[in-house]
């Protein structure tokens, strides 16, 4: 095979800028007036959706809104029966949001999609760029509803999960038009796929301090999650002693520091209490109960569980040492998720020809591409954030440089994976 | 002289279950169905102003609401210009709350009263057991609106204050049908006063842990408050490597950890971090926030102070070494008040003839005794609590047996204090 490069060509941004773009238009439909907040089937997510849709089309797609709410745009092959590689990420967002998490893989895989219809391309395989409707989990607290669906591991239980307002993920899936129950139908066969590709932006700060524009994904992290509820006993601030005191909020402390400890100890391994509040507190009083949650995630499952364990044990030795009741929580236990090799290889090859420096990193966050682990082969491009690498936040930013160069990446992998089918 | 006592004749507890029934009617009066909640100006605790007015005639004194709410009872001297000794503690409460904290004082006042009256017995100074109207600051964030007007240091700028629907401190006031201006009237001059005596519950579980009934208070603590804000960077809690995180909740834990080791070093030191919370905190997001308050005590002004300083400093090591910004604002800082040793030896006699092993004890907590520090001499019994020396909670219990003692010691020391005053 010779592989052939659609990057090396393009010596400008033009793609890239389109994405900035476009990302910006996409984040006019918003839940509220400032920001960008677009949660699973309210009117702005539809309204994006509907966007999504006349972009796809626009670019030589067709394109439809499925039963869950997914944009689905088909680039087809000449032959029906032809296998099909899902270009994909999501288009809803956290509150108040950044504009490219998850859009990005959507736009990447729609302009990359322009390309081959621009110069009248076909590939020997059909290429549907999805838009999923639902990842971040912020409305319904149920995480890929949108890919979930698609891979054919839906869980139909979620569909009685409420939002804050008490409807059912059910009741909006209705009041949408579709019909539930017809969720398994969305399922693709894994013997009809060639493979799942997610551009993403890296929600992190590790190419932005190499100074490198993307990386490779090698896995994605399994998250093991718990709530953790201490009671102690509450007493007056000014009258209990200290030897004698059962602080629920001095244990928690102690739980922080332990979490930041252990997790410190290996490379890929990141532990967070997030949440952390003693609830009713108040000045003069000794807090009775402390809450706090914890995020323990790594690149393997051996380091991640070795964490876990560890904590969990210093948790109960905390608490016999402060007299103090512990109740933990498991809330989730994911396992990793390894990329496929051949597909890293693909990407890695069109890094190179790019002429970027390689670098494979592990992704602390989950993504879509988790649904479609063990269906079909999954891989992942991660780019560049911008200020620290924050993300989840109105602070979020890429460059349209880098933008520019994930989408030729992108269309450089289709195309010489077409190549190495033998048709186009 | 010859000391008389009162308490050697007692041997029942008969004062003591009148208290501990009073008490038990006072708490009917409520905001909540369930529960005791009684704020200032609120209708329950107007109801429970005027049912201590008649249970203070009923007692033998002549008893009315003043201006700002206290009910003030008053057993005559023969001599309309004796001096005043003012017998009192508050009637209000904090939300869900026990039945004894304040007004054990005045039901303690109230029957050693009663006795007196019964045996036909005045003594050579006006007695005034006063109900104090406010003295928890629940409605209004501000403490003892009740004895300060009587002691003639209210604060007229805390009329301005506003409780959580809007009223203010002066529209309440205006409303039970006073005129906040006429508070500085109520004012007593110091030289009309011989002394201030408040008895209360120990909120604490000193006495209990040394199987003693009282304990004598030696100072009232001077309190040193701090609400501390601390400013880190926000992230993904999978994507951001631990190193360079700038985690705002591990950063509070550290604080909270120098709180509680620092406070233990001195018998006196008490320090606590009540409030505790990462705002809007998710599970996959680093702390970009934490707001945590800060509560530093002690018997003495050096002790605290010390303790203050140190903890300031190693926030601010805290602060440099994690790389967040802390913002540290005093809200309180008040001095160590002291009891009267006149008064303190009055009362150590009278626990010495009621054959018990005299405790002298700091208290932690304010009570409106310190309105009364410098304009006149003030003196505080501690009467032992149940539970674990819990307060501020429907758990708070004390047993008629104690509150008979206390009673009794109160009326030892009227009588005594009336003996050597030369005249009955």
């Amino acid at each position: 095979m010779e592989a052939e490069s659609s990057v090396a060509a393009a010596g400008q941004d033009a793609l890239g800028r389109r994405i900035i773009d476009l990302a910006a238009r996409l984040a006019q439909w918003s839940e509220t007036g400032d920001g960008l907040t677009c949660t699973y089937l309210t009117p702005p997510h539809r309204a994006a959706a509907a966007e999504l849709r006349d972009l796809m089309r626009a670019a030589g797609m067709t394109a439809e809104i499925d039963g869950v709410g997914n944009v689905v745009g088909r680039y087809a092959a000449a032959d029906p029966a032809a296998k099909t590689l899902i270009v994909a990420s999501h288009y809803d967002t956290v509150v108040n949001a950044g504009s490219y998490d998850g859009r990005l893989g959507i736009l990447t895989g729609l302009l990359a999609v322009e390309e081959l219809h621009r110069s009248g391309r076909r590939l020997p395989f059909h290429v549907d760029v999805i838009g999923f409707a639902e990842e971040e989990g912020v409305r319904f607290a149920a995480h890929y509803l949108g890919s979930s669906a698609i891979a054919g591991r839906f869980d139909m239980r979620l569909l009685q999960h409420r939002d804050a307002g008490g409807q059912s993920v059910a009741d909006v899936i209705y009041k949408a038009g579709f019909n539930p129950e017809n969720i398994p139908s969305l399922a693709r066969r894994p013997q009809d796929l060639l493979g799942y590709l997610e551009v993403h932006i890296e929600q992190g700060p590790v190419l932005l301090q190499e100074g490198l524009p993307v990386g490779i994904v090698t896995s994605i992290a399994g998250t093991a999650r718990y709530n953790v509820s201490i009671a102690g006993m509450a007493g007056h601030a000014g009258t209990v002693p200290m030897p004698g005191r059962r602080d629920a909020a001095a244990a928690a402390a102690e739980i922080v520091l332990c979490v930041e400890r252990r997790c410190a100890a290996a490379p890929t391994l990141v532990g967070t209490v997030g949440k952390l509040s003693v609830p009713g507190g108040a000045i003069n009083v000794i807090p009775g109960r402390c809450e706090l949650s914890l995020d323990i995630r790594a690149a393997d499952d051996a380091t991640r569980d070795a964490a876990v364990t560890d904590v969990l044990a210093e948790i109960g030795r905390i608490a016999r040492r402060r007299n103090v009741s512990v109740e933990v929580k498991e809330i989730q236990r994911g396992p990793a998720v390894p990329c496929s090799p051949s597909l890293q290889a693909r990407l890695a090859a069109a890094v190179e020809r790019a002429g970027i420096v390689l670098r494979y990193l592990p992704s602390g966050a989950g993504h879509d591409a988790v649904s479609f682990s063990g269906v079909t082969d999954i891989a992942m491009l991660f780019v560049r954030c911008g200020n620290g690498g924050i993300s989840h936040s109105p602070l979020e930013t890429i460059t349209a440089a880098d933008a520019d160069i994930a989408t030729r990446i992108l269309l450089d992998v289709l195309v010489n994976l077409g190549a190495d089918h033998g048709v186009h």
